[in-house]
């Protein structure tokens, strides 16, 4: 299949939805997102790619990282892992602490803050950089040895982090983590403040799409049956708590993150991601989720 | 695809499974079932059929009946119908009122039991006879005339309902039930009652597989973007509170039911019904969840 | 103490207080209400008496009936009451399920919906006729055969009922209602709908202020010990979710009604009963709260 | 009223409560307190005293410093306090962030963590060195200036204090904490590491019970409406969620903490301390109720 056409297409219909979302405002280095940015990145499994308006520009990947600090946790330590955090959606904000004390410090799912924290700290323990472990990490998933974190984005995060600092201690109170507070959360903001263009985010993620590995070499990021168990988690709790709507809509295993992107997965197929900085109430891309319904519905590439 | 052979590795491997979960006891009629009843059914949309163990046994198919009056529901009145219900997951048992408190009477999806009251008196103000109507629904889905309701299940389950009536008036108190409450309960204990075997189950849901048509004529049950979206609400909401785990184990969309039969869908191939009476503390099919991971695993199916 | 000053004084400061609050509008009956009625009746334990405004007109006691059945009950069966309902004050609203399915059906305490339909469930079990016989407990209590029922409130509510029914329902599925729900649901609300005035409530309750003794007789209602329990519990969770406040505005236990009542005890002196329509946003009367207030500051009859 | 005969008749009918509790085990400090000491304190106002066993043996006041920080904060800064904390009961527990993160960081009351958090920050906003202004205050108030700190357990609950961190960072996420995070996590810790006897926290509290002035002076630490004010959040407050079991059983405002101490008032007449360690399973004093319960039993001084 062709999408280019697709991709033009999609650009026209989704002008009407742009100004309807706010960007993030929490911190300044998001808030002065230019809110008009628009890109999408196709990369599928023939090695065929496509690419639409800004799709080339970096931009802050926020909480789509969990899904590379989880890929690599889980290929490291395996099924162990879900004995420090569940598999089931959550139905507060991601940065809940309710569920997390009504369940004794084991986070819901490892997409929502708390779980992520968790994933983050079993990093802390694995490895003598963290830090670089995990830039290193993407940098060669995506084959781009220019990835880096932004350091004013991780400083603003840490400076305004007081929400995920009360999850951190929560969770340590709980004897689920293990490593120094301090440590985790400057890992975590760090994961953050990480910048990849859609283009980055689809080569990062093929192997989502690819039974678990890359494009052009033999090597495996996860198992076949990982791969599928970790597209499962998306769909369950990749979108916070819009899964269901997001489901609905667009019918793809995917993951956002507050910077504006989302990554897709049409597994055996290709990964789509699209940014658009905007977000509705949820967090999500406002333009993105539309953007992602329009693909879906044109090609009929949704999993259902 | 020759089925047979993956049906009795299954069929195997189920065995020491048995004994470890507990028959649905609130109900005499549903405690005084045998434990070891076992029936796999598959239909394809080609045709073909494969049959293993009790699968021709009709069972009570309990909250698999939330299925067949969603579709009706939403085929008749199409998206209006979710100003009523939400597409979310929920986070509390199936019986739960916690949720639908905090969110004014909107239960947060059509599957637990106050979504399905909803649904069900939709019915009710649609139709005279909703009781003949559900019944001659599903009958002309599975093309077996003889599909009934059991009247002392409907019965004791009246005389236990105290749960669901409690739903249903706080439904009620929000004015989300706009029929008598006796009648929407009447109806829905009736829907829960019918019996139905695993090939029949197979059968009446073959258009969740088929783009919302039926296998023998051009009948469409659904429109082909209305049934990929039920297919996303029950990976998101069919198995209650374990929905991450039927997504991660098995990665099919499905719905359970306490009868101990589970119904999951594999888009574009094939409806595959599982019946085993004992539950885990979930209230699903301890045994049934085993069967349908192993069947995905054994056939790469899994919808990741 | 002669309290005639300290009424008009009372009578004075709060006219700036009226068209604050709402009057209750779930039902007719009870929307009808002149919002400007105002009423205080003081009975002491030394047989004065002090009355203002709209003392001897009639008003719906709703809520205010809790007392008198969880007085009788808890004379009649003592202490094993508190195997059915708890002692502790609600954090939700007063006809919240939340707190009650999080609990397994025990309510949070008698002076709740759910507390007090178990109460009245109790009564149902002991007496033939627990409609007349709470009716005759409390025309014997104030010395007026002339107490009745409002039919017509009694009918509205059960028409409007289904938030009660709901947790009517919900206590029989915890098996915490002995009775059948109709007749349960049917005593209450007769109970809600009886009519006293300031003067009748101040006479009825004058027993609270005097160790469990009437004023005119030696009859025990209840005992010394049982009594001071019983203004702990007003305290406690006399004012549903406002309790804090108006401890700290009062200073007194006390009871309110959605018909605009509040009754008021100071221990070993006297019971205090105001009448004004108009509620506050947590269904207390707005005006009752400050008359309240002004009269422990006025007079320094605070408990603290 | 001579209260030693009553003394001594607690003393004998407390002896079959000891070893039903447990002694506070999360830091060493408090897990070595030798589980049957029992101290007794009684200060009236009009300067008599009694005490009974362990009364004049200082232990860790805990939770009980919440009085002193709020007294000494309402009286500086009066009502607006209350725009940063509530005056209702929690049904949580007294480290619960659930009510917290509902109520948009807003604490429930000052007696639960965070809301004494909120209090010990405005100590930091208004003092250079909040920290010796505390033990300077508490000191006046009990005329004893040898009242000091226990660095070990304040080194211990700081190690230990990540359920406070995550509250205060919580807080500060809300804007609920002005002073930096640190500074009042050591201030808090600090505080309740604070040691005093029975006969201390007495002749501290005496105030409450005294219309706001201490004994031998005319000193105001609160003024008369704050004083009844203070008490009746200690009522409606003070045993985290056992406030009604308290005012049931005793009938009088307290404050308990988890070194085993309990204080309470009998307004216009006296105070009471009780120190016992072990505690039930609320985290108040196990043996230290009971005492209290048999001294208003036998001398009928509940307040209701």
């Amino acid at each position: 299949m062709d999408y280019t056409k697709i991709l033009n297409k999609i650009n026209k219909e989704v002008k009407p939805y742009f100004g309807k979302g706010k960007v993030a405002s929490y911190i300044p280095a998001l808030a002065n997102v230019d809110p008009n940015k628009f890109g999408i990145s196709i990369q599928c499994i023939d090695g065929k790619e496509y690419h639409l308006g800004d799709s080339h520009e970096p931009f802050s990947i926020q909480s789509i990282s969990k899904v590379f600090t989880l890929a690599d946790v889980f290929y490291q330590i395996g099924s162990k892992l879900w004995t420090r955090v569940g598999r089931e959606p959550s139905s507060n904000q991601f940065n809940s602490l309710i569920e997390l004390e009504i369940d004794n410090g084991i986070p819901r799912n490892p997409f929502i803050n708390a779980g992520a924290l968790v994933i983050t700290d079993m990093i802390c323990e694995q490895q003598v950089g963290p830090k670089l472990h995990i830039l290193n990490y993407i940098r060669k998933l995506c084959h781009n040895p220019n990835i880096e974190y932004n350091e004013e984005v991780a400083e603003s995060e840490a400076q305004n982090g007081f929400r995920n600092a009360a999850l951190a201690n929560f969770l340590k109170s709980c004897d689920n983590l293990k490593q120094p507070i301090d440590q985790v959360l400057d890992t975590y903001f760090k994961q953050c403040s990480i910048e990849m263009s859609c283009a980055d985010l689809s080569h990062a993620c093929l192997f989502l799409a690819n039974n678990g590995k890359t494009l052009n070499d033999t090597r495996e990021i996860l198992s076949f049956r990982q791969t599928k168990k970790v597209n499962s988690l998306m769909m369950i709790c990749g979108l916070y708590n819009e899964v269901g709507n997001f489901a609905w809509r667009v019918g793809l295993p995917g993951k956002s993150g507050v910077g504006g992107g989302i990554v897709a997965v049409v597994p055996g197929k290709l990964v789509i991601t699209v940014w658009a900085p905007e977000l509705n109430q949820n967090g999500n891309s406002f333009v993105g989720i539309k953007a992602l319904e329009l693909f879906t519905t044109l090609t009929k590439r949704s999993i259902f």
